[in-house]
């Protein structure tokens, strides 16, 4: 399983996630012009719902690969490094669902 | 209520707001160049998850301004004003929680 | 504010309530049946989490009601009993933002 | 696989579940009460956030074992099957994260 260690899992979409994550961040300066120019408190939080829902698919995006990728490998391989990287994924699961 | 009107209700903690908005920002450059350089899918997912909660954070802020001022001091004028101002928050806080 | 300390804030959506929480209820038998009856984990993890949109949509209703009704009259009343319902308010919110 | 269709994932720690999802029930009924004997809105809020937190800990449990059995078991067998339960699983994921 060399492959798994040279490449994540979210490889192939590596150009989609970093265009999502700079639009995340333009969205996290245009949070901070909203506030810079005293915009109304609840166009702001609009706003931060919405970039909240973009992070949150970029985590569901990156969560999808590394299911098909680096668990799949691992599970097909067996042995402990399944046990660990099913562990991890859950973690990140729980993580996500109460952040 | 001119008061209201020329300044939101977040304006003393307005640059409290600005630096957690640009350590955000500085979170979604970082989580590029996590990308860029193929990190693990898990670590990416827990820095996905900070910065998620980094943002929540900020969104509470906002919100917990927003009750203490614009919408209390919709309360004690009444009128359709007050009605309209718990209606947008009440819509504010159900794309937080569901987002 | 007698009134405030007779009849919560949900008074009049209170039959409208104890439904939805009724319904609620059934779902968490439900639940329970699928599980005794081995059904499969998805089908379960569907109905978990349409169950848990219901309770949202609840302590959203509850949490709009609570605010048109107890924070506003605390507020028109203003003093320190404003101020508490207001921090109280933005606690409950937090929780069910993070929960 | 003739395992895998006949015990769900979570078989091992089915009274687990049944027992947790009995206290969430239980849960529904204690608010009907509440909401009955006109409690306070904010202790009925706090409470529905204690269950929403229960009913979120079993989805993570049975999303947990159906990684660990389900997922794996399809992905060491490989084929079509293997892709359907991953695309399964991450749809399950999604709606937890986004409910």
């Amino acid at each position: 399983m060399a492959d798994m260690t040279d490449h994540p899992g979210y490889d192939a979409r590596k150009d989609d996630f970093l265009r999502r994550l700079r639009r995340i961040e333009g969205q996290a300066r245009g949070l901070q012009r909203m506030v810079d120019e005293d915009k109304y408190c609840i166009d702001i939080l609009t706003q931060v719902s919405a970039m909240t829902s973009a992070l949150e698919s970029v985590a569901l995006g990156l969560l999808d690969d590394h299911l098909h990728h680096c668990v799949v490998g691992a599970a097909a391989a067996g042995g402990p490094e399944a046990e660990q990287k099913l562990a991890e994924a859950s973690a990140a699961i729980a993580r996500l669902v109460r952040s």
